[in-house]
């Protein structure tokens, strides 16, 4: 398969999963508002493209905390990968790092980072954290990740309790019994739970989680400026401007708008990325331009792993990336610093 | 059932009433145009959460008019609830007052003040007041229902005359001969109809209300900043913006809209509560964010009378005051206070 | 009937017609953008009503150029009205004129001036003019007019050439041989055609025809402040915003929204009219406020028309005062006068 | 057939062709995004029409480039037209021809200029290039055009990679072996691809076009102000707002939005045209009144010589030429001239 089409691959990927399980990711809280808004939101934003420029070489890659990425395109944390394929979260991170593309494991993996390290060495690799109400439990799951090789912590901020999905209401979903990774340290009967997240973090833990894993600290799931401030003034080296995917508080404004209050709001103080609703290379051309640093994608990850494994995952970032560099060129932008500001239409 | 899905409740409680029943309640004036405004009115604002404050407490609890509420959600009074339950009125009361909430009763209701309070002692009830041309009959009534406990009325005062619902019209809608309640004090030949209802209801009505009942006066059916003003000067206690739910004058604007004039208008003089298309939890984050002290709901509670009783009433102040809770913890707002502007998008 | 759904009554005059009548009438020019956009234009201003006005008595009553009319909703001029009912304008001009409506005859009517005031002498009757080139026949036909009883003359100014209706040349629409009214003097062959209509017509013939009939001149189809002002300047004693029912040019703005320009642009000076959409009596509620000082509907008195000749258009008359008088009470309107710029929503 | 109805003729040009070719025609980039804005961004223009003018008299006739045309509406360059038509390009070029409409050659023809010529002697015709890498090859294939009669250089600045069309690729669209044409100098292989375009195209290409050949050289694919002034800055005659019909970057602005900032940007110092979505007399009405000097039409053409050869090139020509003369006479512009800037609502 050589073209990227989201929408086959997702209606692929659906046949070879449970119905619940496909509901579990493609779903959203409530009325899915939130989730629909985000795609619409990239699909109202329209670019002012430059010609005539040399375009010979356009190259994607970019940093993202310093360093090097093939292209400014993730794979956003995701919970519970092995019911999307028998390898799961390793073979996410073999497709990712194949790529040369950042991948981040959940907390909720149901692989440990050391096993993600071992299925794909090179990779470069961050750890999801929610926090706990037992923070003794985080200090052990984060020493683990640090360990095995992990650079930085992605602390997700909009998931004090778990927003409310239908679907999976409606579906009656719960996780296989035999889900459980070591990640998790998961007790008998709490998997697919929350029951230990803690409701109390605040701007103070960016600092505990910093100092506890010597890494530095992504805050995920931020929308107002404000916040993104704040977190940086309490020791964020960058802000994810995120809605959980439209999982969380249903009627939350759409992530591409949020974004550019971030961006103006943290200034040149730390990276800002984006996530939710990026479909196409064109929305991350949207995003860059509107001053993100990078983009991640959860579900399509997602759809390619059911689909092909690592040779899925594979697929959808290369497919991403190769759509992203085409736009670069039709839109006269050589590189990811030429993606300005200017080609964004008011 | 632990999580309300009003849709489904609606489409249980169709199937248990007559067509011209359900019909009665959930039709609108003319072309239906303000009342598919006023949902889609919530749906088009978005909100703006706030990260990383502890939530691990969040109260929804609330005063209104000095009184102690579980939550800011409320009974709007609607007609004829025996339509819907054998028990209307005292079924909807018994409801209420399990969940902590305020139940306004109808003028045209089919049980008496007295009868709600027999069947649920402890609830905060307001009555409802239609103006008749006969104000002698006004006295009486509501010189019974302060008998009976109510604690405010509540001056409708937008239904000088009544708004034409087409499917009433289509069906040829009346009401039974046997639902006239003492209440009323209906005479033979007057049901369904306000005969006696008064068209030449003024800002001195207010006044006149508060004196010869001793209670505050509470004007609903107000949309503008300018009326707002008046009736406070006039003395009411409190405004309720609502076009009594899309049923009177068709392209009046939705209350979501409508609100922020009034709570302008008013500040600090007075409280401003809603109705009109609040449907989900996150519909009242956004009424309190923009201003109201409270809203009130008259379908959802119908649909979940005819369902099942108080039992269905419960149903849906829980569920209603559930989605609240959990999108006030997701917006990182932990007591209604808490709910400020910012958290909706301009 | 007692109950007026345009809707409903235009299913049942679809019934009646010709296939190729119906479409002649309910069709526009081109894709009919403007057609569409005429109606959802008052769909899309919301009112604001007032609240607590003594609203016992209600008057829809208005002046028309200083004369009494019984509800600020006239006929417009619509061709050829024996194609609809066998009476033809005689009919309307009955229906009208039992209603104290306002009826404006067409030149291109299959009926005099003379048989309509026959019909019903008492009516109120205005008489549309397409200027021809042959202006000696425009002479005869006015000064007929004029001796018939017409009290004013109605200039059409947005046809010097007929748009393009798609629905007619798909249905090779063309007018039945023994249509030819002794009104527009057709010679044979020119039924139905605009052969000798005048593509020349200027400000100036404003005052030729004001000159010819010693008749107020009205010029209808101006959806332009400068037009407007112009009109006056050259002597209209009134402004008729219209695009022709968007029959004429198709993308032309609907006349909601270039009726505030004109009566901006007219200040004192003359009455304004609109027409274009109106099929509700709010929708007229929300053309005063905008400021228009009647209103006019053609195709809902055609299908009264052809559904029940007089009577149907009275139903149809009665029907939209009916509404309007509702929607004034609802708004707190007790009088023309009192519909005023602050009911709608900005 | 006098009446065009552009729907129904590619309706019928779609029978007549393979579904690969009507698709290779009719699609656009990715989603698909900017094919369907191009088209909904002229129908969101409104028209101001003037009234009572003197229309006896309409010339829709002007000058493009100094040479007078019939009108101002020409035939885009699209490639490959012996796909639609065993003429291809020779068909066209008659047509146009034969309304006096100009026709721009594509490099990617299967007619060479000459033979154009040869079939329609008397037409005005200019040349599009895609520069080459081999840029001599480009000077050979130019110095024919020039030769042949050629009286303009058309620079296509939004292509220096292809779009990817979604329709092709799952069509798995091919050219069949045979097209290869002299003019653009395929070597065996070559054929549908782009492999010898450039794309390190500059502005400084301007100029070295236009010095070997000595023409006037038009920029077309221009969507910004700062690129069209650069572009004049550079030796451009005129500037051609488009986004390739949408089969370019997907989410690129539609072009008539993109119109007034490059009308804006180039003032007096150069023409300006636009393709994209004209579909109407009224369109074009509408992009000479935002400011552009002609109009193109690809599609609609195409559709035209699919299905009937230079008689259906002729029909969408006279069609369109006789809606803007239709459009013009109804918005009160005689000329060309006439037609400005008061005649769009803002």
């Amino acid at each position: 398969m050589d073209v990227l089409d989201l929408g086959e691959l997702e209606a692929t990927a659906r046949q070879r999963l449970d119905q619940g399980v496909y509901d579990y990711v493609a779903g959203g809280a409530d009325d899915e508002v939130t989730l629909a808004a985000n795609t619409a939101a990239w699909d109202s934003i329209f670019l002012r493209p430059r010609v005539l420029r040399d375009v010979t070489k356009v190259d994607a890659s970019t940093t993202i905390l310093g360093t090097a990425v093939s292209c400014p395109i993730g794979v956003a944390p995701t919970a519970f990968q092995r019911l999307m394929h028998p390898d799961g979260e390793c073979a996410m991170a073999s497709g990712a790092s194949a790529r040369g593309c950042l991948m981040v494991l959940s907390t909720r993996a149901t692989s440990t980072p050391a096993d993600c390290f071992e299925a794909a060495p090179e990779g470069l690799r961050w750890y999801q954290v929610y926090v706990l109400n037992d923070r003794s439990r985080n200090e052990r799951m984060i020493k683990d990740a640090v360990q095995a090789g992990i650079s930085a912590l992605v602390l997700t901020a909009d998931t004090p309790v778990l927003g409310r999905r239908r679907r999976d209401v409606v579906n009656q979903f719960v996780l296989p019994p035999n889900l459980g990774g070591p990640s998790l340290e998961l007790e008998p009967g709490e998997e697919g739970n929350l029951v230990d997240q803690a409701a109390d973090v605040t701007f103070a833990d960016i600092g505990w989680l910093r100092d506890i894993s010597g890494l530095p600290v992504v805050v995920k799931g931020v929308v107002r400026g404000d916040d993104a401030a704040a977190c940086v003034d309490a020791g964020a080296a960058a802000v994810w401007v995120s809605n959980h995917g439209g999982r969380q508080l249903d009627g939350c404004l759409p992530t591409a708008v949020a974004l550019s209050e971030v961006v103006e709001a943290v200034g040149e103080r730390a990276e800002v990325y984006v996530d939710g609703g990026i479909r196409r290379g064109t929305d991350v051309l949207k995003a860059l331009a509107v001053g993100a640093k990078a983009t991640f994608v959860g579900r399509p990850a997602v759809w390619g792993l059911a689909t092909d494994g690592p040779t899925g995952v594979e697929l959808v970032l290369k497919g991403l990336k190769g759509e992203l560099k085409l736009a670069m060129a039709l839109a006269g932008a050589r590189s990811v610093d030429e993606v300005t500001s200017d080609l964004i239409a008011p």
